[in-house]
């Protein structure tokens, strides 16, 4: 997606060896317009999946997850991260190991919200080593739901998350790949 | 904001006490042509205040800013909650209590993303005893911005959050106020 990619050259700052930092537009400040116009290559890359429901992780999946729904005229459920008197005890659960901060978490999603005729579109807005992808496919799983898409705003793709994930047969589709970095700046497919 | 009312009346489940559950279209599973239609409100009750930015923390509140920011054509800025590697050292920070969760939170904000001349709306899904808005408030203020506004989805009108704002003389307004539970069901405004 050429606006995205020419963005990303733009504004993303490359920090230390592989942390490319887009938080000018993508999961701190979020540019509204940038994520209408990603919304609609979701649509346009889905489109014929008959999604019922898109499914993300907080938090900053959940910006570009209900801009994208709106293309789709779907829900969104999004996973919780932390254990919350506020959620439903009946949930299904997944471990997820995330390497940024070098530990293991809990995602939940309440069983009302996913049901066996459910067709779901995965949305995040990175794909690294693809653990919170896997967590809520195996959320999925366990729902007896369908996984008929995961949609990525931008895949890193030195690291091992896309090569899994394609292996295994998932319809994947990133927005940006970013092949490497050099001289502190991102090199895209 | 009648839409709004009936569907808490309709579909909000109420647990204990005090707790409102509204996972089912608010805060889990997001009923995106129900936000829209929030996001059309906020436009409606704040669209003289010459809004730059919306400014919400996550995870909760980021669905709601980013459709609403569509209305206003502004960019999003959301508050990280937790420390993370990949967040600009050089931030505002506020202390937040939870009741919910009986503990205290850092709320940051990188200085890149708020400045002087922006005119904040803050936007969050619930309104209970104030404490993440004045977390917020804080740093709007130690970056010399101004608040033009607090918009709410669902103010819980039995705690103090609502009063102490008004009382300091914030434009806040919310879609909905829950004024008492009684026997399992929600009590409107």
């Amino acid at each position: 997606m050429e606006i995205l990619k020419k963005r990303i050259i733009e504004d993303g700052r490359v920090v230390g060896k592989d942390i490319l930092k887009v938080d000018s537009f993508l999961n701190h400040q979020i540019d509204v317009r940038l994520y209408n116009e990603m919304g609609k290559e979701f649509l346009e890359l889905f489109k014929d999946e008959k999604i019922t429901k898109i499914l993300t992780v907080e938090a900053s999946g959940i910006g570009i997850a209900c801009i994208a729904a709106q293309y789709f005229d779907v829900p969104v459920v999004f996973a919780k991260k932390t254990e919350s008197s506020n959620l439903d005890s009946d949930t299904y659960e997944s471990q997820v190991y995330s390497f940024t901060r070098a530990k293991t978490y809990k995602i939940r999603v309440s069983k009302r919200y996913i049901n066996k005729g459910d067709r779901l579109l995965i949305i995040d807005d990175f794909l690294a080593n693809g653990k919170a992808v896997l967590g809520l496919m195996d959320i999925i799983s366990q729902a007896g739901a369908t996984l008929a898409g995961v949609g990525i705003v931008i895949e890193k793709g030195f690291q091992e998350g896309g090569k899994i994930l394609r292996e295994m047969g998932v319809n994947l589709k990133s927005l940006a790949v970013v092949r490497s970095f050099e001289d502190g700046r991102a090199i895209l497919d």
